[in-house]
């Protein structure tokens, strides 16, 4: 199973609310490009083509609990940790955390899907090419 | 208990992403649209203000499934239910569907808090004549 | 040449920042709104598909100056006015008022693309059927 | 007058669209990250508090020119020059590459305004400690 990976970001004034903080949406941007971090530090993009069809991994649920808020320009260290690797899913969750005090935890459940040239997702067995990076 | 809400709303371009659908986050800031509008349709705003300081609701936990996906300007009918009404939090769940067939469900936990001037949040009991209109 | 058109949208909470206002780019996310609505009005769609390629309108350039801020929940008037009508091109600009107090006002200038099934853009002659709406 | 800044930043998921290229009002979003990431670099903010109220630099005009689409993973070169610094205003510019290949420009307005605690703004000549350093 994937050891933990890490990613830093700051926070941008244009994910500031009028509350003064990051707006709650935006914890799940971040809980994507983290992923897709992680994904090209494996080799890989969280987007793969062979011409004809493209392989991705729609969400089908996330979650997040807000600890504490984050601010302006607040440097985040965020830590993924894969917690299941299905035949055709993926879980993982994510800590949000600011100079060691915890901000936030969000969990992403992602399907491995073809995506047809019509736009169509089917969900398929995660190909054992990526299979073996995300267990390697 | 607060009966159904329901709000309408078209996806937009901006809202899309390069895999043809509305992206995953979005369906967040539309679960805090419907709580806004449902805030408004009791007659009130989920930010109230006494000169001194800020009464708002601050979200603990967000979470959404996604059932099939959405695309430019498909229009989408969002329900809300209130699941609960804390002492000092509220709960509910939203659903989206396209010409009733199911797209997502999303589910918030917000917490009534105090926001003083140097924007510090402090949880209050949910005052009286806020707890009336949840309930009413 | 088209005429006026008209558009009426409420300032959401996620479009705020930690300065109380509406974000500044979020005026350039209204602007494509207005277009769009524009263009179902007009019994079209900004994107248009014939199975092997779609027509769209990529931006050029887009500008927008700002009046005075807009604040959460404020209910703000749009009007778009088409200026040119090019070969490949459509100009407009759009005004943004609050009770008729100017707010800003934003220009486009979007030109006629095939967007190919390798994504590559290719700007062409709007289309004769196309063009007699927007002249129309 | 600064030199030229630099700074760089991957394109993200979430700020593409259907059209499979970067969102155009994410550029403005961009046209701000440099400009933060510029202040810092000047040991300043763009907002600055004394208690009692603020220092900030809402827009008054911004624009942008689009080149060619930036993708997924593109990594975009920035660099911000400011044009003109006035007794109330700063201006500056901001080129888009991608591996030397230009990709867009945009340009800012900003003018100094105190913020008080109702959240009015008030345009104010640039305290000369913020002047020494943009003209250092």
């Amino acid at each position: 199973m994937s050891r933990e990976f890490r990613y830093q970001r700051r926070v941008t004034f244009a994910e500031t609310d009028m509350a003064g903080v990051m707006h709650f949406s935006n914890y799940y941007r971040w809980l994507e490009e983290i992923e897709h971090a992680w994904w090209r530090s494996l080799g890989m993009s969280v987007c793969t083509h062979d011409g004809l069809q493209s392989v991705s991994w729609p969400r089908v649920k996330t979650t997040c609990e807000y600890i504490r808020p984050a601010r302006f320009e607040d440097v985040l260290d965020l830590s993924l940790r894969v917690t299941r690797v299905g035949g055709k899913s993926l879980e993982y969750e994510v800590d949000f955390a600011r100079a060691a005090e915890p901000i936030a935890r969000g969990t992403t459940v992602a399907v491995c899907c073809q995506i047809d040239r019509g736009g169509i997702f089917r969900s398929i067995e995660i190909p054992a090419d990526i299979r073996a990076k995300l267990t390697g």
